[in-house]
């Protein structure tokens, strides 16, 4: 419970919460990406019918939802990596540098377009 | 970039991406909401048609896109939180207590049903 | 094929093309549901860099490829309703009936927020 | 208000809906896209625990309130077409066309995959 590195703290927490509760038998990673999926979808409500500007400077119990949606986000993303025995950091860091090489600062610099089309 | 703390490492990381990249006048709350929205898409189409076990089970190569999509996921989701100052793995640790709460281990055990039910 | 209801025809040339292929074993709700939400999040990635201002306004091409997605959500909510017995346009008439309740026009007029907030 | 294709009803419907209220400054495709990705996530919740077979057999209350979200997802997805200038039918008749020279009946009879992948 206190590893150093956070990702492995909350995995092991999270094992901890489901096996207590018997509840690895509901959590497929089938059903727990579908659980991940719908937990976005409350994190993106917040921000549906608002400005980008305003979506920069949301009041404080706006952001306090906000925040929890995305807690829910990063459990069930842990708990679904957990399941198929997939590293999330080390996953993450070789991602970043993939797109340091697909999106090249020169060529990429103030555009939104996709690599595809750089 | 060497912080032992490895949702910070990634945060910084991804800071420096996006300036390099001149970047962050695109990174909004909003639509980074709608692009972790669309890589949990692509996370879930690995699992759309399988069945539960099947989830359980992914041959090596799908796991390794599943893996790729996760990372982008946790990617798009440091990078909210970081321009919302959420700070994610304290929210993820008070969710957990909270749904210690609304999840009582002698009533919840082996049922799917949400808190509001139980 | 021909009925004049053009959710029904649609429901019917894909029961038939479902059939043809065998497919109604992979057509659960819960799977279509699943294909429904990675539909509209391809339709959703056209938008996520784009202003307000610019989804407004697509190029040609982008139009044509936002339609084809359209048409996908539509494609798979018909088949859902469908493999659930869901009347799709009584549904509908009866959620506009019941948001102009809950949205009086002297209320909602010019605001954006929910009808529990007016 | 009594178009016999009810695709051309049910929009213009919303058309006088958003009018009445002032509505269409919220409502670019930008934002409609994000709000037909939240109302397809409320319609996926209902199933993200269920088994296959459950799915399939919903109890009468749950029907009803999955019954409610499609038109919700209906509503939005008409709603993006005409902001947008799309004929959904006519979309989705070129979608099941095209669909069905991707996936020839002897190829994908009884198969998942993509076709891609036939």
């Amino acid at each position: 419970m206190t590893d150093p590195d956070v990702l492995i703290e909350l995995r092991d927490r999270l094992r901890c919460f489901a096996a207590d509760r018997d509840w690895d038998q509901f959590h497929s990673p089938k059903n727990l990406a579908m659980a991940l999926s719908v937990e976005v979808a409350e994190l993106l409500e917040h921000f549906q019918w608002l400005s980008e500007d305003a979506s920069r400077d949301l009041p404080p119990d706006r952001l306090q939802k906000v925040g929890e949606e995305a807690a829910d986000v990063l459990v069930y993303l842990i708990r679904l990596a957990d399941k198929l025995g997939i590293d999330l950091a080390g996953a993450a860091r070789a991602k970043i540098t993939a797109n340091a090489v697909k999106y090249p600062i020169e060529k990429a610099r103030g555009s939104i377009r996709k690599y595809t089309e750089l």
